[in-house]
């Protein structure tokens, strides 16, 4: 099931970028066969880098290799090669070969070095990684390499995922275009998912990466499905910078705007495809006295089992909110706080509404979207956290199926 | 369901309580009736007592009040009063005025003074108290008082519990007698739930408080069902020190060693009784550099959503494991972390053990208990948490009914 998918635009072609995918027959037995599990990004110039990756102290040896290019390369990045079916995490002393493995087939393929190679995997963790069927998938991939191949990548890195995510934006005669995936360990500190964004505006790698961090830390990082930080969590940025010779001028707060747009619509795609996601919640924070205190109250709210289950039973359990709010670990005034569901105002400074009717707060639990508004009335920072329910899909996904 | 409830032996009887139950019809409708909801634990002598409360920042009116009793009159305590079936939290202006109603009902029933009863509240949060059924049920349970009913108070304390809770020690010629409840909302942070704690040991309310912080943070601080912390846990000890007489010198090491086993199993008998918990596992994490370190690894493997499937599919995932230690916040070294699931290691020093075979995981995780030991390799400080598992069931009990 997902909430709502929205019937998406054709992704934007970017200038710059071809792409390639293969099947190697990686995936899991339930997903294997005719889906595609490869992908290359190929720029045909040099490109500015950005990247964000996994806090989880158990970081792929793909995430560690692709923060190094970022960190040294970040001007003169080539392309990325990502994998799904398996994320060569935890697969002991062979993990770092194979990752160098898989980038240096990419880079020869393509005519690079290896060291303007970014990767990713995902997939299931601890199973050995099947190099030569990786290998195989690469010659093919760069056999197909085509500018308009965007949609066939946004499927080619999917695991769990019911659909596959993309989004673009026009910034003047730039674009922006960017694929995402991610269903299950979804939480937001550099929440579970991989997205690559490539753009043909014209910004350096210094520009680039406080952008694309601030932008992840309202978009990617405000998303939770189940609480659960992967080993492999990556966002790439990559700008051609093709257009430079049309526009004179870059204006990087015209840019990170429609960067954000990007981003969060890719991260409410993955949300809306949480795995046994039947609802799609937004939580919107105010008034707490900084971003992070509104961070922590967000994010408590929405990786509450009792919380969750009560947006999947359409129980409008306000005391199961305040609990929440009130193991946030921010030292909120309780008598301060007001929460609304969409139009319908339950607790004011604290208190039950007087004029609150539990039929009229189930209604708006029982709508397949719907707005919590919680305001602390501390302070005036504010946060934006997209989030699903807990359903009987979720056990059932995760406890009889690998993944 | 619950996990292999044993068969329990009957509650000692402790010289100076006397204990009286009564039905006030306050329990929600799946469980109102015939079960008793109210439960008076009066005790004959002046008590020295000690108590630890939730961290939850939204704390119940009768948490409040009980906090200011230990810390004002811990020595004069003469008894317990405690409700199932409605919290008394998040109720608004009144909460206060019907926690105190309550406490002087049973202090003017037992002719004690107000400030000499602790009070405890359980069940659902957010709806009025009704303190005139809860009056009456006062009545009712001072004329039943006897020094023998402390399983009809396990009983009257019980919401969704399937089964009742107590355990006894026996101390020289002192006895230790507590009574618990808890099922769902419980995480290790003063883990959601109630026990009552009665002795004739001779201790004072100075003695008992950091002996009664330090065995709660390695008994009910060390379990977690569901990763909720209620509004309302609250654990009580008293001291009624009716043994004074009889042994000239108290050892307050057996007597916190004796403390700790009672707590220890009331703490393992709520987890066995969790919400749709079908299975019980022991997380031992040892090689810690602190207690505070192997604490929050134990927690994170307790409350990931992943893991706790995997518990209940069987599946022997330790890569989820492994992330979710990487996840934990400790700064661990994934290359010296040892896993075994009871006696079969899983990894060594960070890498799948050459020996281990997926099937003999497997055959570990069917099991309805095990123990799974996590070796940091890094210090000396260790520390074992209990869980269970994420079920279809606990999504039914939570999405289905309001609690």
């Amino acid at each position: 099931m997902a909430v709502n998918p929205p019937r998406l635009d054709p992704p934007l072609l970017v200038p710059g970028f071809r792409i390639g995918v293969a099947s190697c027959g990686v995936k899991s037995s339930a997903l294997r066969g005719k889906r595609t599990d490869l992908t290359i990004i190929a720029a045909d110039v040099d490109c500015h880098a950005a990247g964000v990756f996994t806090q989880n102290k158990f970081r792929a040896a793909c995430v560690e290799l692709g923060e190094q290019v970022v960190g040294q390369c970040g001007a003169k990045v080539r392309g990325i090669i990502a994998n799904s079916g398996n994320a060569n995490a935890g697969t002991g002393i062979h993990e770092k070969e194979w990752a160098r493995m898989m980038i240096d087939a990419a880079a020869q393929s393509i005519g690079v070095k290896f060291k303007q190679i970014l990767s990713a995997s995902t997939g299931v963790i601890g199973t050995p990684f099947p190099i030569e069927r990786i290998r195989e998938g690469i010659r093919q991939a760069v056999d197909s390499l085509g500018p308009d191949h965007w949609e066939e990548a946004a499927n080619a890195i999917r695991t769990t995922d019911t659909f596959a995510k993309w989004a673009s934006r026009k910034l003047g005669d730039y674009t922006i275009t960017g694929i995402a995936k991610g269903s299950g360990m979804i939480h937001p500190n550099m929440a579970t998912m991989l997205a690559f964004i490539t753009t043909d505006a014209p910004l350096s790698a210094t520009q680039l990466q406080p952008i694309l961090k601030r932008v992840t830390d309202r978009s990617f990082n405000c998303i939770s499905v189940d609480g659960d930080t992967s080993t492999n969590d990556t966002v790439y940025l990559l700008s051609s910078g093709i257009g430079l010779r049309n526009s004179p001028l870059m204006d990087t707060v015209a840019f990170e705007a429609a960067l954000m747009e990007t981003c969060v619509e890719l991260a409410q795609l993955i949300v809306r495809d949480g795995e046994g996601v039947s609802k799609f919640v937004t939580i919107e924070v105010t008034g707490a006295e900084n971003e992070a205190d509104a961070r922590k109250v967000g994010r408590a709210i929405a990786v509450s089992p009792l919380v969750k289950t009560a947006f999947a039973g359409s129980d409008a359990n306000w005391g199961r909110i305040l609990s929440a709010i009130g193991n946030s670990g921010v030292d909120v005034m309780p008598g301060a706080i007001t929460l609304r569901a969409d139009d319908i105002t339950i607790v004011e400074h604290g208190n039950l509404h007087q004029n609150y009717r539990d039929e009229d707060g189930m209604a708006v639990f029982a709508r397949d979207e719907f707005v919590l508004y919680v305001d602390l009335g501390t302070g005036k920072a504010s946060i934006t956290v997209w989030t699903g329910d807990l359903t009987h899909e979720y056990i059932s996904i995760n406890a009889e199926y690998r993944t």
